[in-house]
């Protein structure tokens, strides 16, 4: 059984793929775009090599071009949109941060404004949703359309009670957040006198929940959602139930000849663990390993908890790579912080299938798997299971920790007989005890399906669910669609939100094929139909003549 | 210019038709129908003539014998649903009140349960609306339906904070209410394996609002909705506006031949306050009145001041009497204490017709129309119009002021021009400043349409908007169907919710009509037709054999 605190970190980094950069920073996130084309000389099972200069200087080049493009905005946001009771020190509102991109937006011939296309902001400095969301910026200029790209409270610069917000958590929920946006929303249309135009919500992750659920709770002031890998049904109390090893079961599915990875490799990644425990079993046995893993000299490795938490940490390696699964290389997942090759759970297994059968073969090969994810800057010296890949970002992670503790309760589960992992049941007990123990708070399992609606989602209208084969997630999201009016796109060969991303020339045909219907299904909901064709829409990133007005 | 206080009573005491019995009483509450059954040998225009002791006799009678059907539960609900903070007290929770009223609850072949139609509590205690609402009983046995009454948090007996509720009054939001009853419904659901009972949502007046909401923001836990004089529409910042003036428009229109009162009345009424200025200009004209109109000695009536007080309290009369309209005798609008003939605005009319016209026969007709509200008892033996119809329902009406105060900040005006009333223009930042010096508050006008959508209701289905032409709630109804699925009744010659009460022989063909309509999309939602004709539906009220099971 894991300890709860192992637990958390394990479940609460999980959907944590996008991890904001150390705010007191503010500098840009870099795009993978840029980044990606040094590799695109090479391919698929490309091992990572790339010039980090070279890559440096793109990601400011490119970083810079697209927050040019925007305006910085900031408004009076109310801190408890729902009680009346004072907030700590007195502070109603907070000043919400959000960027309106409004170059392409369009007015037409009727003297009305052209659609918006919002981000619905999640757990991260929103800068790097800017910077990220290619769907939006694509398709501004074909729709005539403004962006606007809005800060999730407690995350950036969004922050309530300024560098104290954490002390003060209580008031970050998703209900509080779309609050934010919907009256967002409202204002930017009353100061625009744009109170006809269409908005069009966007979201992958968490973000992609927002946007589904402020097309359900919000429908006046969002038209329609894209929302992409966003699990939705990832809750307890869901009829059917929730599976909570879908998970795992997805990573190992990555990592098998299904999803392009060498045969075998999922075999060798369950027996690896085994492996760990018995070359760890003894206090002689860790001396030996520590040293055939390069462990770094100050990181005890003197007990079994020391091994069990160095295979948490391997694990958490393989289901990050899995989100991160993508057709090209991509700094998506590290956040910037190094690069991922070219669909890395190939990579990955390549790895792991190219080292020994025996005990330390494997165990050196789940290591050399992880480290795609933990050295991915080819900068480390020695192994650090200790630290995360972004260390900068612990109190955004530990954010969504506390979101997860509140109303974000997933369940998650390992088997070791659908998936590659060992056993780790989940103990409801055990993680509100860990909740409690951690924040001072009691997860209420209910409440998301309650809020939510669970799977009984059939009334509403205007979202396109999108899911990535490959994606992890994928287990939680909507599968199936309740209503010709919700789509459901099951993208083979995508990862975590794929298809948000820019445009790429590694892309694959399904990921291509699935942003042409979500295209299609924004026309329908903006009432308009896009101005340009597809090779127009993919060139439209690059025009720089202002439109405004 | 009104001062803040006095346009709060009155506006914070429109929409607070139903008022709440003394909660330290616990008794249930009368029902009108068996009241006005002693009316019903006499018409439209007879003046108040009953026996109060078969009257109290009967009312108990019949109380009873509903309240016996019905089981009391207490559930624990969340003060705080959407955010974590603290509560006062670290009171997290509170018992909440409902009763379940099962004995036609139906078992289908298949062994799964009938529908619920759930009662969405409003701003009094909830046995109020357990008498009251006729719909809901007349149509338990051909639906096989349980009833649901929900109490709403900090009325009746549902105080988060026991007697100290109203010292804090931070969680009595809308949006709180409707959670505990978005939980209420699925607990009741998992507890009795009913997931696939079809739930719907009945309400008038706030209660209205609530069922419409509860359809629009918790469809999962609510497949229809009926929302009788539900002025969803009276808030700032609609698109077209909504006319502030309206509810006195309607009251004004019940006062004329076109709603079958007197011809003049309407005009009468206007004149009546210029001379009641007049009357009351001078120290020594305020002597003399004091006396014609026999006020009650130790109420001070010495300034201009007192003249304009007694004045609002007239008109506030005229408001209670509009809503209360009834074909029938009802001691709804007074909440049992006293009785409202049939038609009251015309027995009004035709008190202030029967008066002379000069200065101090408008005054004695407007106060005689006035006593037909305040002296429904006929007990009063002089005038004190320093005090309501029901004095001990003072804190439940400044708790519905406090709702006000907040988040149900609907603007009121009046002109005389338009209306029969004297001009009263809409002060927002006065009655803004009103809202923080008595509760502390800030209200936040705009928020009811960012968060309940305004006008913009469109995508939301299954609902059954009913209003009365008689009813001054109308004008902030929904009067226009967005799409097939939402039904707007407009009921010729029915006043506040009348459509939800129970069959009375004096009901109009049209309110027969409305039900009927409302009892036909019930039976769409739940999939299912009643299973007995009209007649048979009126008498199930009457059996009393138990169908548990």
């Amino acid at each position: 059984m894991l300890h709860w605190r192992q637990l958390l970190l394990v479940v609460g980094a999980l959907i944590l793929a996008a991890r904001g950069l150390n705010p007191a920073h503010g500098e840009p996130l870099p795009n993978p775009l840029v980044i990606s084309e040094v590799y695109n000389r090479s391919h698929a099972r490309v091992a990572m090599k790339y010039d980090p200069i070279l890559r440096a200087a793109e990601e400011v080049q490119r970083s810079s071009s697209l927050m040019k493009r925007c305006d910085l905005h900031w408004r009076h946001a109310t801190v408890d949109h729902f009680s009346w009771a004072m907030p700590p020190r007195n502070m109603t509102t907070f000043t919400q941060r959000f960027f309106v991109c409004n170059e392409h937006w369009t007015t037409y011939g009727n003297g009305e404004r052209g659609p918006i296309f919002f981000y619905a902001g999640n757990e991260a400095d929103v800068t790097l949703y800017l910077n990220q969301t290619g769907l939006m910026w694509e398709n501004a200029l074909d729709f005539g359309a403004a962006l606007i790209f809005a800060e999730h409270r407690y995350y950036g610069e969004s922050l309530p009670f300024g560098p104290r917000s954490k002390e003060h958590p209580q008031f970050l929920t998703a209900e509080q957040a779309m609050a934010d946006y919907a009256e967002l929303i409202l204002e930017f249309k009353r100061e625009h006198g744009c109170q006809n135009s269409s908005v069009v919500a966007f979201g992958g992750s968490y973000g992609g929940m927002l946007a589904a659920w402020m097309r359900m709770k919000y429908p006046q002031a969002v038209d329609g959602a894209i929302a992409s890998s966003a699990p939705i049904l990832a809750f307890d109390g869901l009829e059917p139930p929730y599976d909570a090893g879908s998970y795992a079961k997805a990573v190992t599915y990555d990592a098998t000849s299904k999803a392009g990875a060498a045969p075998g490799c999922s075999e060798a990644v369950r027996q690896s663990w085994d492996a760990l425990a018995r070359q760890g079993a003894s206090s002689k046995d860790r001396s030996r390993l520590r040293n055939e893993l390069n462990l770094c000299p100050d990181i005890p490795f003197q007990s079994k908890e020391d091994v069990t938490a160095l295979a948490l940490w391997l694990q958490s390696a393989l289901d990050y790579i899995a989100m991160g699964n993508f057709p090209y290389a991509s700094s998506y997942i590290t956040n910037g912080n190094g690069v991922l090759p070219p669909f890395p759970m190939r990579v990955g297994c390549e790895l792991m299938m190219g080292s020994g059968s025996d005990d330390i073969g494997l165990i050196q090969g789940i290591v050399k798997f992880a480290n795609i994810f933990y050295n991915s800057t080819q900068k480390a010296t020695c192994l650090n299971f200790r630290q995360g890949v972004n260390p900068d970002t612990d109190e955004a992670a530990s954010l969504w920790g506390y979101q997860w503790c509140t109303e974000m309760f997933m369940p998650s589960s390992r088997g070791g007989v659908t998936d590659m992992f060992w056993p780790q049941p989940w103990n409801e007990t055990s993680a509100v005890e860990g909740c409690q123990k951690e924040w001072g708070v009691t997860p209420r399992p209910r409440w998301a399906v309650t809020e939510w609606g669970g799977r009984k989602i059939s009334t509403a209208t205007n979202i396109v669910f999108a899911n990535g084969e490959y994606d992890p997630w994928s287990g939680g999201g909507v599968l199936e669609s309740p209503n010709p009016s919700i789509v459901s796109l099951f993208i083979p060969r995508a990862a975590h939100h794929l298809d948000l991303m820019f445009s790429h020339h590694l892309d694959t045909a399904e990921v291509k094929e699935a942003r042409a219907i979500q295209i299609s299904h924004i026309a329908k909901w903006i009432g308009r139909r896009p101005k340009a064709s597809e090779g127009m829409r993919l060139q439209s990133i690059a025009r720089s003549v202002p439109q405004k007005n």
